[in-house]
C-alpha cells in the first residue's frame, strides 16, 4: 500500500493519495484545488486515481474534487450525510470500499460538521487490523476541529456535544497503534491549538490530547470546545467556501497567467473598480498606491486575502518581482 | 516538534531531519550525500542544524554526514560502539541529548550491525512519553534489517542471535503508539521483504510483521534471518561504502557538471581506459559503442551501476538528452 501525504502550509492543508499495488487503482481524500500534483503522483506511479472523497464539505478552501474529476475519470464518493450537488456514490457509516488490498471503511464522524467522515484504512496483504485512520477533521495532532462554524453558540454546543459522543464511540475504540493523518494541520484556522507534526497515533493522542482528557465530562468538553478565545477568527469568506464545495465548485480546467500590466492598462482596470493587491512586504508598502491593499507574500497570503479583498472582485497584483507571481 | 522526512527512492533510503522550535536547533539522521535538500529545508524554516547522526555505517551508499560539518557548523554524534575516524561525540546506550523540548535518547540497538543505534524522541511539548523512534535499520516496514552483511554464515549467525534480543529488550518494549520511521524501505537491499508504506508503528509491527513473529524461538529467527534466499545479492562496492562512511568519506563540495564532449575526445578518453556507461533504455541500446555497459535510468540505476562499474573508474555516460544528466 501507498501512502503519500500532500501538505500545503500556506492552508494548514494536507490531502493523501493511497494506491493499492495489486490493481493500480488510487483514492484521493480532501483534494486541493491544484490537482496536478496528484496527476503527477499517479503518472509517476503508473497507477489511476479511482476514486475521490471528501471527509467533509470544507470551510477553508475549495475542494478539486470536481477538477479532478473532469481530468481524469474517478467515482466521486461522499458520506450519506453529505447531500452533495455533484454526482457522487453515497457511503453510509461502515459501509467498506476495496481496492487491491487495500480496504477503506467509512466511519460517520460528526463534531465539526455534520456529514463529516473519517476513512479508516486496513492494508490487507499485512494484516486484518486497521493500519491508519485518515481523520479529517475528527482528530487532529493535539486538538480537534473547531465545533462553531456553522450557526451560532447554541448549534456549535450541540455539535461539541455530538463531538464528545463521537469521540468516545469512533475514535476512542480505535487500539493506540492505528496512526493518524488528518486534513486540518497547523497553521489551519479549524483548530487553536494544532501541533506542528504532520501525523500522530490513536494512543499517543489517547495521551497527550489535552482536548480528549475531558471527554468523560461531557459539559467541561463542551465548555472548552466553545472557547473560542483559544480559536482563530474566522475569515468572511468561509461560508461561502462551505457552499461551493457542497454545491460542487466550477470547473477551471487549466489557469491561465495573469498578464503583465502596462501603467496606462492598471490605471484603467483601477478605475474600472478592481482591487489593487500589493504582495510586498509591509516595509516595501509604505510607499504604495493609493487606495491598495497590502498582503504580504507569505504562508498565510491566500487567508489574509481572502480576508480583505470582497468576494468576486478584480484584483491587479503588485509584486516585487515576476518569479513572486 | 518538526519531523521531516526526506525519501530517496533510488536506495530505498530515509532520513530525518527533526527541528525544535523552542531554540531554532535541527537535528538530522542517516544523511544522504547530497545535503543540500536539509540546508535548503533549515534555510526555509529559519532553523539551524546543529547535530548530525549515523544510526549505523552503511554498507548501500555514502554517508553525507562529513559533508554536513564541511558546510554548516554542526556537531557529529556516533554511538559508544562506532570508532569513526571524523570527529563525533560519542553517545553511549540510554544518554539524553536535549533540543529545546525535544529530548533524543540513544538505543544501542545491535544486529543489523553491531554499532548499530536507533533514537527514541519525546516531544516535552507534548509530554513525558516518547512520541517516534528513529529505527535505522532495528526495525523496518515489515522487516527487519539484514544481519548477513559482515562477515561469514557463523557471523551472521551471531548478529541475528544479538538482534532477536535487541528487539526484545530494546524495541519491543517501547509502547504500542510509538512511530517508527526507519532509514531503510521500500527498494533498499537491506531487507528482503520491506513493506511499501514509508512509516509504522510499534504496535502495528507487533502484530502483523513476520519477522517478529519467532521472536521467541531464537533458533527459528535466526534460521529466518539467514535464510538468504528471500534477500536481495549484495553488491561488490558495498564493503567499500562502509569502510568510506567509517573512515569519514572525503568532502566533495558541490560537484562540477560533467562536460559534454565532442567524439574525438570522448574516444581518448575511451582509449585512456574509461568505462562507458550507456544510459538509454535496453531498446535503444541495441545499437551501442562496442564495449559500452548499459545500465538504463531508472529508480535503481546508482545500485546497478555501482554493481558492474569497478571502482575508481573514470566514466564516460551516454545519455538519450541532457535533461537526463
Amino acid at each position: 500500500m501507498i501512502v503519500k501525504q500532500f501538505h500545503l502550509e500556506s492552508l494548514g492543508h494536507a490531502s493523501y493519495f493511497i494506491g493499492a499495488e495489486e490493481t493500480g487503482e488510487a483514492l484521493v481524500l480532501d483534494i486541493r484545488r491544484d490537482v496536478s500534483p496528484y496527476l503527477d503522483e499517479a503518472r509517476r506511479l503508473g497507477m489511476n486515481i479511482a476514486y475521490a472523497i471528501e471527509t467533509h464539505q470544507h470551510n477553508d478552501y475549495v475542494t478539486g474534487i470536481c477538477e479532478l474529476a473532469n481530468r481524469v475519470s474517478v467515482q466521486c464518493l461522499a458520506g450519506k450525510h453529505a447531500n452533495v450537488g455533484y454526482d457522487a456514490r453515497s457511503m453510509s457509516d461502515g459501509e467498506r470500499l476495496t481496492m487491491g488490498e487495500v480496504v477503506f471503511q467509512i466511519l460517520h464522524t460528526p463534531g465539526h460538521t455534520p456529514e463529516h467522515i473519517s476513512v479508516l484504512v486496513t492494508d490487507r496483504s499485512r494484516g486484518e487490523e486497521p493500519v491508519l485512520l485518515l481523520s479529517g477533521g475528527a482528530l487532529l495532532v493535539g486538538d480537534v476541529a473547531r465545533p462553531d462554524l456553522l450557526g451560532g453558540t447554541e448549534e456549535a454546543a450541540k455539535h461539541a456535544e455530538t463531538m464528545c459522543k463521537m469521540l468516545q464511540e469512533k475514535i476512542l475504540t480505535l487500539p493506540d497503534y492505528v496512526e493518524v493523518y488528518p486534513t486540518h494541520v497547523s497553521g489551519s484556522l479549524c483548530g487553536g491549538n494544532i501541533g506542528s507534526r504532520l501525523s500522530t497515533t490513536i494512543g499517543y493522542e489517547r495521551r497527550m490530547n489535552p482536548v480528549l482528557a475531558d471527554l468523560d465530562q461531557k459539559d467541561r468538553f463542551v465548555k472548552q470546545c466553545l472557547d473560542l478565545e483559544h480559536l482563530p477568527g474566522v475569515p468572511p469568506y468561509w461560508p461561502r467556501m462551505r457552499k461551493m464545495n457542497t454545491d460542487g465548485p466550477p470547473i477551471l480546467g487549466s489557469l491561465p497567467e495573469p498578464p503583465a500590466l502596462q501603467p496606462d492598462q492598471f490605471e484603467r482596470q483601477q478605475q474600472a473598480g478592481a482591487i489593487i493587491v500589493d504582495c510586498r512586504q509591509a516595509e516595501a508598502f509604505s510607499t504604495h498606491i493609493p487606495g491598495a491593499l497590502n498582503v504580504g507574500l507569505g504562508s498565510s497570503f491566500a487567508t489574509w486575502a481572502g480576508t480583505v479583498v470582497p468576494a468576486d472582485s478584480s484584483v491587479l497584483l503588485v509584486l516585487d518581482k515576476p518569479d513572486d507571481l
